[in-house]
């Protein structure tokens, strides 16, 4: 399909081309698209300056239309021999590039929408009550997180201090995290923004969103479990956001796109996806602790929508800008091995994770290495790569 | 003390020199500073072209050392008649300006560290439990409020809709809230930024912070009651939060600076403030609802200091960007004619306000206008002015 030399099996097919932001040797940041094991140069293949800002803002902001149109192109130069000699010279090997933020985050907005993620923290951390919130199948539940503090796959992930407060003890004490976790998320990169005062229909995703990546937003479950209530997670969650570095454009996950699951309560108006076209999305996720597979969450199984979510955030008039960044949630299947956290699977340290050599996990220790990948069905029978989000845990720093 | 006819009583004399960003019939947005009923255009006074940016933020960016230098040669010019020829072509009427949003915020944080506040937001809402949540004594609560509606003083208030749910029905319902409020608050801007994993101490404050502003953070209070369990408020807050356009230095409230209120519990080092000098800062604020007085909420009641709340903000690691904005969270004295929203000054609607023609108000309705003022000790003993932040409600819009 392609006159390039493409691996067996990679997930960065001519039906992917995930946009990031990378450097060379020499080169100032630039746009490329991921093909294979190379990287396009679109600064350089296009001539077209939007893509030597060092971020995807600018395109993206550009609109359906314009992405649609160099996706068009992309596509026919990539696929057409008559091309190869136009093209090829902008490739580079993926292995030669440093890959960046791909994004400018303007508001970084975090959801709960994962049904079974939510019964299972409820059922850890609040035994004896109702698993979900009265207000949990009504809407998809959200908070703002920090933007200043989402960065880059491999980011190193320095332990974070705070207060944190034992239930049998009288007052906080202070020092590192004790309980660092991981929280596997899919999110969605927003291109067009919209006016002030201005919902976006259940119908708009397709409009304002361009893109969707992979995050990790660690969590420092003590700190958060202390500072919660009653104004929701801070310190336990904005020392770091990690993002992986490709953007998939919404339009290669057109195959995968499957009805999300049945809805308990009805729903009001802007929220009700019964009568629009689904957009739950059969992505599926593993998590790598180490190296070793520790859980394969289903984002198929997740409950509220990223076009639900969309129309959640705007319903109030809240308007997006470009660079908006909405994740998912911890993506938590029903099964034990489809948990997208550690203290989901670990039951907060009761039933820590076994690991070859014997070794035990309940949370993160220094030194240890996540990774977080995805694929999902492409629209040329294969699997397409969401690429992968990393982070090794440092030590806390004396403070 | 300086060669221009000051107003009598003015709030904008030569010891207050707050920045904004303005436009004229015919020029693109500038920084002034506010002298009298007048603004200087810095950019053609100075022709840097850090003034012709249209925010304060590269201006912010080159710190305090830069800060001071052209505080102490705006200050010359403005007493020294000799300056006089050179500076007065370049001040401009007030009532012939366009104030706009004076900077490009990056993350926003609005904290909850009024005690009066939030002990009567307790007794109000959650009659017969402890008013203050177990932490409240030990940390700074706060949260991550939506940086991309932030927006300038004037800008109307459409009344937001969403989903409420009263106590006693089964299912929420979707409208136009029907609690609209207001949060009268002092709001702190970050000029320096701070490296990821590097906390700033609690001497840090005038390292990092530029300057403050008044916000006025919007509330619908029956959206945010049914969405904030756990994640805290979403969509009860983020349909707009109004600042005002002068930032006034941090400089300029040397004078204002005076003990916080006693702590009741010791501090952790991290926030124990009482070797360190005082942040806390004596403003009044004044909050009118149609021209009437309803309120005059004294900031140095406020429990946690700005100094304290960076601290917190970053403890973790959390870096710090240009153009962070942190509030302080409503401010609400201890009696009844100082608190600074109408859900405390109607007591949820049990006691409404009564304003001159018989009119009542629990909570804000189509047409009300909000202004927010405020004044501090200046150093030239008498008062300087924050300005003022207003808004206008409008009726929601058919969606």
């Amino acid at each position: 399909m392609s006159w390039l030399d493409l691996p067996p099996g990679t997930g960065f097919g001519v039906d992917n081309l995930p946009y990031g932001v990378f450097s060379a040797p020499g080169t100032a940041r630039r746009t490329g698209v991921a093909v294979g094991d190379a990287v396009l140069d679109l600064a350089a293949a296009t001539g077209d300056d939007v893509h030597t800002t060092g971020s995807l803002n600018a395109f993206m902001a550009r609109g359906p239309r314009a992405w649609a149109a160099l996706r068009a192109q992309l596509t026919g130069w990539l696929t057409d021999p008559a091309h190869r000699g136009r093209v090829e010279p902008h490739l580079r090997p993926l292995s030669e590039v440093v890959l960046h933020l791909p994004v400018e985050v303007a508001d970084y907005v975090d959801f709960y929408s994962s049904r079974h993620h939510a019964e299972e923290l409820g059922r850890v951390l609040r035994p004896g009550t109702p698993p979900l919130t009265p207000n949990w199948l009504h809407l998809p539940i959200g908070y703002h997180g920090r933007a200043g503090t989402v960065a880059v796959s491999g980011t190193p992930v320095v332990r974070p201090s705070g207060q944190r407060k034992a239930p049998a003890d009288d007052a906080p004490t202070f020092g590192p995290t004790q309980r660092l976790d991981v929280e596997a998320e899919v999110g969605f990169v927003v291109g067009v923004g919209s006016d002030l005062g201005t919902p976006v229909p259940l119908t708009g995703l397709a409009e304002h969103v361009f893109g969707v990546c992979l995050v990790n937003d660690w969590s420092a479950r003590d700190l958060q479990a202390w500072e919660y209530v009653p104004l929701g997670p801070f310190l336990g969650k904005s020392f770091l956001t990690s993002v992986s570095p490709w953007v998939v454009p919404l339009v290669a996950l057109e195959a995968a796109r499957v009805p999300p699951p049945a809805r308990e309560v009805p729903l009001l108006p802007y929220l009700d996806d019964t009568l629009t076209e689904p957009w739950g999305l059969d992505i599926t996720l593993e998590v790598r602790l180490d190296g070793e597979l520790v859980s394969r969450p289903p984002f198929a199984s997740t409950y509220w929508t990223a076009a639900q979510q969309l129309a959640h955030l705007t319903v109030n008039g809240a308007a997006l800008r470009t660079g908006d960044l909405f994740a998912s949630g911890t993506v938590s299947g029903p099964e034990d091995g489809q948990r997208g956290s550690l203290v989901e699977l670990s039951r907060a340290g009761e039933r820590p994770l076994v690991l070859p050599g014997g070794r035990t996990r309940s949370f993160l220790e220094d030194g240890d290495e996540v990774r977080i990948t995805a694929t999902a069905p492409g629209t040329g029978g294969g699997r397409i790569s969401l690429g992968e989000v990393t982070g090794r845990v440092e030590a806390a720093r004396a403070s």
